[in-house]
C-alpha cells in the first residue's frame, strides 16, 4: 500500500536556485494529494515525475509562497482538458482570496474547482482507508496543519491455525478475515478472534505548514510515522522565529520528541541557509532521537507501516 | 554600451521540465527591464544571475503564462525591503486584473507599484538614450508587442582631421563632437560637420509576445537588430496557430524576412516540441536568410551595434 511523500518545494518565503516555494506531494495508493502549492509547483511536478492526477489540494494558509502555484496549475489542467473536479481545502476565511487568485487571469476553467474551508478538527477528506484532518497551528494569519491518518488495518490472519482448526482453504478464510464466523462441515463454528490478530495501526503523516511550535502539533502528531515541520530558522534566531510565526530547527525537534514521532522532516528552510543546512539537522537531533532529515526539492520517501 | 537579452522562459502556455513560461530579461547599460513574467520568473532570474534591480516590467497581455510570476516577484522584493517604485506596463484594459493579481495574496508591498496602461503607438518609457514603445499585435485578448529603440548616437569624431584643421587636443574636441562650432586661436571657426560623421543608428530589439503574424510587427521591426517572435507551432499546424492566435515558425520567418531584421529568435515553443526544435529553426530559415535561433531558457545574447 503505497504511501510516498515527495517534497516539491522546501524554501522559506523567498525561493533560491536550489529550493522552490512550499509544496509537498503525497501519493497514497491510487490517490494523489498536494499540500500547498507555491509558485512553480507545476514544473516541480513535471521535474520529479509525480503525475498530475491530483484530486485535492490542502492549503495551510494563503501566503504567496504557499499558494502562488495554484493559478498556473489550474490553467495547465484546463489547457489539457481536465474534467475531474478539483477541491482546494483551505483555512476558514481564505476561500474568497484563493478563489480570486485562481481566477485572477484567464477564463473560468473547464472543470469544477471547489473551495472547502476547514477549521482545526474538521475532517477535510474521508476515504475508505484514511482521512485527512485539519489541526490548529499558530502563524501570522489564518492557518491550519493537516494530518493524513490511515485507519486500522485488519489483524493478521493466522492461516496455519485456521487449517489446524479444520477450516478448508478457500472463501471461508476471507469470511473469517473480514470478521465473520464460519461453520465447518461438522457443525463446529470458528470465530474470527480465533484466527485473526488485533487490528494493526495504519500510518500517519503530519504537515504543519508555517507555524510556531505548538501543543496542537504534538497532539496531532502523536506517534506519527512522519512529521513535516516548519524549521525556517536556526536556533540562534529564536526571536526572529517568534516574531515571524515560524519555528527553529531545535523547536521542531522538541515537538517531534514530545510527540514521539518516528521521523522528522525539516522544511521551509530560510534562504540564508542556502548550501549549508547541516546545523539545522544537528540542532533538531540534539533534542530528538528519531530519524531526522532536512528536506530538499525532489526528496522522495516511502513511509513504511509501523510494524 | 551593454544591450544584453537573457531568455528566462521560452515555453508555450504549458511549461516543460526544460522551459519555463514566458519572460525575457533585457539589460540596457545600467537599466534592467523585464518583458512578461510567467510563473517562476523570480527563480529563473536567480538561476541565470541577471540581478533583481528591475525598474519596469512590460506585460504583452494578461494570460497566466505571461503574468503569473508577478505576485511572487513583488512579494520577494517586498520581503527584501525594496523601496524603489516598480512600473508594470500593460495593454489598455488590463491594469485592474493585474493589480488584483499582484495583491491577490498578502499585504500591500512596501514600495509603490504603478500600473501603466499602453496602447499601440504609445511610448511606455523614454530614457536619455532609448525609448520603449508599444505596437499592435493580434492575439485572443488585448495584447501589444514592445520595441526597445535606441536613439541615434553621435557621429564618429575624426580626430585626425580635427588635428589637421588645427584644433588643439582637449575640450574643443568634445565641443565639436557635441555639435557646437569652435573658434581657433587664429580666429578660424571649425564647424562640427567638418569633423563629425553622420549620426549612427542605435539598436532595436522587438518582442512580440503572443501573436498572429501581422503587418504591424513588420513595421515595428523594420531593420531591427533582434526580433523575438512567437513561434508556438510548426508549419504543419497553421490552422491551430490561427485559431489560438499564435504563429508558426515559418510565419515568424516571413515576418523577419519582410522586416529585414538582423536576427530572429523563435520563442513561446509549444510543449509538443520538447526535445526537438530543429525543425522550427529549419522552417524559419527556409524563408528568412538572417541569423535564426530557437531561444531556450538561459540563452543570453549581446546585441551588437549595426556597424
Amino acid at each position: 500500500m503505497t504511501l510516498r511523500v515527495t517534497f516539491l518545494g522546501t524554501s522559506g518565503a523567498v525561493p533560491t536556485t536550489e529550493r522552490s516555494p512550499s509544496s509537498v506531494f503525497v501519493r497514497r495508493e491510487g490517490d494523489s494529494l498536494l499540500f500547498d502549492a507555491g509558485e512553480g509547483t507545476q514544473r516541480q511536478m513535471m521535474r520529479f515525475g509525480v503525475g498530475f492526477d491530483v484530486s485535492d489540494i490542502f492549503v495551510t494558509h494563503a501566503h504567496g509562497d504557499h499558494v502562488l502555484g495554484l493559478p498556473g496549475l489550474v490553467q495547465t489542467w484546463d489547457f489539457n482538458g481536465r474534467d475531474d473536479p478539483l477541491t482546494i481545502h483551505c483555512p476558514q476565511g481564505t476561500a474568497s482570496n484563493l478563489d480570486d487568485l485562481v481566477h485572477a487571469v484567464g477564463s473560468t476553467p473547464s472543470f469544477p474547482v471547489h473551495l472547502n474551508e476547514v477549521s482545526a478538527g474538521d475532517v477535510a477528506v474521508e476515504r475508505e482507508e484514511y482521512e485527512i484532518r485539519a489541526f490548529e497551528v499558530q502563524h501570522r494569519t489564518r492557518a491550519v496543519g493537516y494530518v493524513l491518518d490511515e485507519f486500522d488495518r485488519k489483524g493478521r490472519f493466522d492461516r496455519e491455525h485456521a487449517e489446524e482448526l479444520g477450516v478448508p482453504v478457500g472463501p471461508k478464510f476471507s469470511t473469517l478475515h473480514e470478521g465473520e464466523p464460519v461453520e465447518l462441515e461438522d457443525g463446529t463454528v470458528v470465530e474470527p478472534e480465533q484466527v485473526v490478530g488485533d487490528p494493526r495501526p495504519g500510518r500517519t503523516v503530519v504537515y504543519t505548514g508555517d507555524t510556531r511550535p505548538v501543543d496542537a502539533t504534538v497532539e496531532a502528531a502523536e506517534d506519527a510515522d512522519l512529521l513535516i515541520h516548519d524549521a525556517t530558522f536556526s536556533d540562534d534566531m529564536t526571536d526572529r522565529a517568534r516574531t515571524t510565526g515560524h519555528s527553529t530547527a531545535g523547536e521542531a525537534g522538541e515537538i517531534a520528541d514530545w510527540a514521539d514521532v518516528r521521523r522528522l522532516a525539516l522544511t521551509h528552510i530560510s534562504s540564508r541557509y542556502a548550501g549549508d543546512v547541516g546545523m539545522l539537522k544537528d540542532q533538531a537531533e540534539s533534542v530528538f532521537s528519531g530519524e531526522t532529515f532536512v528536506a530538499h526539492d525532489g526528496y522522495e520517501l516511502d513511509v513504511p507501516f509501523p510494524e
